[in-house]
């Protein structure tokens, strides 16, 4: 992609009443647009973002947990709220329906996913099974001041699974916390990201959070060290140490985070409204187990931005950036065109800077939109046929040979 | 995909109530469910033609057209409505932000996308331009019966353009019409599919449509065999002739057709309440004029239903089948996993039908289904080391050998 053709410019200057920091980054990159509070438009470079972390998640879910994917809708009826006792939630949006019939904007999908798949499961055979979406969810949030953390619309994968009994729930539910881990790896905020003991759950106790250690977090989360996990607010009151290994509160470790993730076993709390049973190997009609399982996928993003970035702007993991190299023509060279060409045509998203801009402009707007490796084509180093080569992470660039440029990136990246 | 582990079941019989062609497909197929009349969840292979045919649409959509992708919300504040006059449409749903603050859902974008074009457009050297987002629009309709062709929430390409004036945008207009045209080709309908008059435009006094020549349209449309194009009835009513040739209107063929397309030259309808204006080359500040252009997503793929299939079930065309290959696995034999992993192996998208039914029940269901090629394995024709290939056109099948099956079915799918 040319950016003298991108329509998208970037800000110098910090965004006034603007106090989130993946906020402030995304809206000065040019990724997002700002409807209104909690509502964004996503840029062509921040479609690019979210789009990446879909299919990393999409991947994971097929693969690790073999769950199938599906779209449901939006607009909910009512009614099947009021089956499930949870038509007085303050965050749904309501709207009527013209001719009559009130409906509810979709949060979270227990109360249309019971109901189909209650068309589909009759019998032992068809379970266990695991059906997931990435689909746009609604909250009608009082307050929503964290940028793309936390969204009045937002972009979230929920998976459903259906089970047998509470033991086939529990084997699968500990599989989807390998999958979930290995999602925050690929995302790059892996190290930072804690399975967190939460309540609600129905075997031992528990629900679970995956809870990402930053500064800007909404959450309090105590880290255990011995059991490398987190127990956040809510459990600790009840019980002031690791549910794991009972080391006391004073030993843990208190962080602020943002809730990435969450996993719930919620048993037969939906299956049974809906009458979701199925029939046992020995004829028995028996209710079916279910477990639920979400990622924010828009909120990750902002997750990533928050902990992935200095002072001077973003710094995408390679899996997730917009484009894998930036290439910065100083001069309107035709070598800066050939060498986009050449990486284009090795396989690689590439974004080259062709516009009349001063090299410290230029600079300035490339480590804010946070590419993760920058080529610098000058007058001055293609005398000595070179280039100059900088990963984001990097202070040093280095001079590398024209000729060798498309093996060094694909080795360095 | 192995169908025994899909969660999926076909219906044999005709569902009741339900009066629309593509809706009874569809559902019998597995491939949507009906969650309220115009809204409809996606399974797993409704999905799987839904994004194929968006893929398409964004290819043309760039490649045609240079335009940038976004992702708008669809939640809009009710007041932008009022700046455009369109506050008072029948079929926006409205909704109440929590603490003050009337929303509305979007039907179309054009109250969005301008306030955030002024954001980047400023000179004349920012222009033309396209942005286009693939997106889930909501209309609330008093009466929704005609499947996924009307529906209250459905999927929808909308690309807006902005030029420096009438004649950048005319010519802007005329390629998006073949990039149209292209798009129906690829979706197997471009032959039923008509340029068509409607009222609205400026230029030349015209807006147009794409009809889909179809028996259960709601539209009457007058086709003119001289021009290859329509004449929808407002048009036709107003001047009984074609436009372009100025045939009469009895001697053009008046057929029932579905709306897949339209594009609209806005000029400055819209730029002009929220002041979207540029510094032109002399420096004056003119009005940005616009076009827009939509493709209903979910709508085309019901359009291809109604006319692609006969009376076994669907026949998709190629490029948003699915699979490409269905393999009906007559007795549990390792022959037809082997072919299966083979075909796989060669990067071809391959449904395995592995279930205990009767061969009757699993040709019927893969008819109903339609995928392009049918394979089938059974003991009788593995005697003489062959297979049984059929294309879901055709009514004859042949037998192929083993050996040949995959370059066999690259070459003839």
């Amino acid at each position: 992609m040319r950016q003298s053709s991108f329509f998208i410019r970037t800000k110098k200057e910090e965004i006034k009443g603007e106090p989130s920091l993946n906020a402030q980054l995304l809206l000065r990159g040019g990724f997002v647009n700002k409807e209104m509070a909690g509502v964004y438009s996503y840029l062509p470079m921040g479609l690019k973002v979210l789009k990446k972390i879909e299919n990393i998640i999409r991947e994971e879910m097929r693969t690790k947990l073999g769950a199938q994917e599906v779209l449901m809708p939006a607009l909910h009826p009512l009614e099947n709220y009021k089956a499930t006792g949870r038509s007085e939630m303050d965050v749904l949006f309501h709207t009527d329906l013209n001719g009559g019939g009130k409906l509810v904007l979709g949060q979270s999908h227990e109360e249309i996913v019971v109901p189909l798949l209650k068309k589909f499961i009759s019998s032992y055979r068809d379970l266990p099974l695991g059906v997931f979406q990435i689909q746009t969810k609604f909250r009608n949030e009082l307050r929503a001041k964290s940028g793309i953390l936390r969204g009045r619309e937002f972009l979230m994968k929920d998976l459903y699974s259906f089970h047998e009994d509470e033991e086939c729930l529990a084997e699968y539910y500990e599989r989807s916390k390998e999958a979930y881990h290995s999602i925050f790896n690929r995302l790059g905020i892996g190290d930072r990201t804690y399975l967190t003991f939460a309540s609600g759950g129905t075997f031992s106790d528990y629900s679970h959070e995956f809870q990402t250690i930053t500064e800007s977090g909404e959450d309090d989360v105590y880290l255990c060290k011995e059991c490398n996990v987190g127990i956040n607010e809510e459990i600790i009151e009840e019980n002031p140490c690791c549910p794991s290994c009972e080391k006391n509160k004073n030993e843990l470790r208190k962080e602020r985070a943002i809730e990435v993730g969450n996993i719930f076993p919620l048993n037969t709390r939906f299956s049974d409204p809906f009458s979701l049973t199925y029939k046992s190997k020995n004829g028995e009609e028996r209710p079916v187990f279910m477990g639920c399982y979400g990622i924010g996928v828009s909120r990750a993003m902002g997750a990533v931005v928050e902990i992935l970035s200095d002072e001077k702007g973003i710094v995408w993991p390679k899996e997730i950036s917009p484009f894998s190299v930036h290439i910065i023509s100083l001069e309107k060279n035709e070598e800066a065109e050939k060498i986009y060409q050449k990486l284009i045509d090795a396989g690689m998203e590439v974004l080259l800077d062709d516009r009349d801009s001063s090299p410290g402009e230029k600079f300035a707007e490339s480590d804010l939109m946070g590419i993760p490796v920058r080529i610098v084509v000058s007058e001055k180093t293609l005398r000595s046929d070179s280039v100059e080569f900088k990963k984001r992470t990097e202070k040093e660039a280095e001079l590398i040979k024209i000729e060798e440029i498309v093996s060094y990136v694909e080795q360095n990246i």
